[in-house]
């Protein structure tokens, strides 16, 4: 890493949102490309994601030789080989592997790039720059379509011994689960505490009781559409929030035995939620917490701008 | 550590297990005190403790100053702060905090005294001398009274911020279970894993069925009497071992999210059941691991000699 300034790439389904970051973690441009553009072609995104970095960098007033380094989160990037590993919603990395560091890096002459997964980046990035700068022990939390973790010990990311570490979403929460999972199981967190999930237990309730809610009469029922019923008072909406965030919390309890984190970093789409979901989650994993535990583990929401966390988690990456 | 010798203490609630062991890990010589035989007295048992460590490096032929460092591992022994912390087993540890590792070095000229709990002085054994010997991302499963664990992540143990992480044991396998765990909750790990969860498991079944066992013969239900029915061919012995290896591998299943280890290292008395207990362990394990993992995962019997295993365990750890 040789200049002051890093890039960071944050890579979802849809968008890849890139940002040149200074050591203070500042983002001084943005900019965004489709991920979904290409195809099954992932040379050519990454031929375009190259352009994009100069472009960024000459936004930034910068030339391309003051960026050190490029570090990028995306679904399923393994930090040990720099590969997207088979991820489901992404068409060129769909069903293989896909060597995007070491492609970058030759688009890029030469710099380096480090690759790992998203919920990893954001952890880094929340450690760096975040709610999480005081903790060297802490568990991150992501809460968006899925339910990612990144996992830090004595003030370092676990990857495991295959760079795959860090899966908490999908810890089997009910055995005796209908619910099916996008990794082929029933029963993971993922499928109660996402805002996938949130949705998924707003239509079992919806259709299997007759309870009035102002739910029933949503085009769409989501997290959000949820949550703006809450906020109106809806009495099932409510529950419905507190039902997951005592799911999450009992799952947090059964994290805790594992790494005894200083804190757990709740971030993502649904976090917006906090005023529903705190209280239960806390009570509920302090209820489900060995004693030694009880009433000491923080449970907090991100510190990064959500505009910039993704951007700021993969630059954090960069940063040696 | 100055000296080519440590010393490794095994605390139990009956008997305290001493030995100096040389670079290569071999057990120069042994001694054992008890535990129980010191009522509240804290003091006493370290002044008993220290002597016999003296008698036990004279046994081995060295004057004390050619040991250089000690390594204990005892119930709740925090590697922080040094303590003994509220061990419900050992009378002068019980509902209190007790300073070894200061209280024993200050007694021993002091030289440096690491404590840290039994499991982790195991997965440390494990790793310098037994069976994980090649692995940098392994975790420990004892498998005794209770169930403990030993995480390691990248070559270090995981203590978590408080010197608490790693207890698997009480991780909760089913919520709605009536099982009291010794940790004042229901339905953790070690109500059906450790030893005593498998003779609660064949009470159980022989209060709730008429199925005939020698079990039902047995004076004293234990793990060791259900392993010797199931070794004479008896059905429902059998069966709960292999409800207990299944409960296990389960759990086992989750434990892989968070480390991503190469292996599960299973230490313990009720590992002695192994033919009895490995094919059900490794095959729930893996029919609920996700996809990534699946047939991956090594599930290994400790490397450790019994006799020596907890005496290298807590040895290891004097060795920096």
């Amino acid at each position: 890493m040789d200049g002051q300034y890093v890039a960071g790439v944050d890579i979802g389904g849809q968008t890849s949102k890139i940002g040149i970051v200074d050591a203070a973690g500042n983002v001084l441009a943005r900019k965004v490309i489709r991920t979904d553009s290409y195809g099954k072609d992932a040379e050519a995104y990454m031929d375009a994601l190259a352009g994009a970095l100069g472009e960024c960098a000459a936004d930034a007033g910068l030339s391309w030789k003051a960026v050190g380094a490029v570090g990028i989160g995306a679904p399923n990037g393994n930090y040990y080989t720099g590969h997207i590993v088979r991820a489901v919603n992404i068409a060129w990395a769909s069903g293989r592997e896909v060597p995007l560091a070491e492609g970058l890096s030759r688009r890029l002459g030469g710099i380096p790039v480090t690759l790992t997964n998203d919920a990893n980046a954001a952890a880094m990035g929340e450690m760096v720059y975040g709610a999480a700068r005081n903790y060297r022990d802490f568990i991150m939390i992501t809460l968006g379509t899925g339910v990612g973790s990144g996992i830090v010990v004595d003030g370092k990311l676990v990857y495991g011994h295959d760079g795959n570490a860090g899966e908490l979403g999908h810890v089997i929460v009910d055995r005796n689960s209908t619910r099916s999972c996008g990794c082929g199981r029933k029963g993971c967190l993922e499928t109660y505490c996402s805002a996938t999930g949130v949705a998924r237990t707003a239509k079992e309730w919806i259709e299997t009781t007759d309870e009035p809610s102002l739910l029933r009469d949503m085009d769409e029922l989501s997290s959000k559409t949820v949550y703006d019923a809450a906020k109106q008072g809806d009495a099932m909406a409510i529950r419905v929030l507190r039902y997951t965030a005592e799911i999450l919390g009992r799952s947090l309890a059964d994290f805790v035995t594992f790494s005894a984190p200083e804190a757990i970093v709740i971030f993502g789409g649904l976090a917006r939620a906090w005023e529903f979901l705190y209280e239960p989650m806390l009570d509920e994993m302090n209820a489900n917490l060995m004693p030694v535990w009880r009433g000491k583990i923080k449970i907090v929401r991100s510190g990064l701008k959500e505009s910039d966390a993704a951007i700021l988690g993969a630059s954090a990456l960069a940063w040696k």
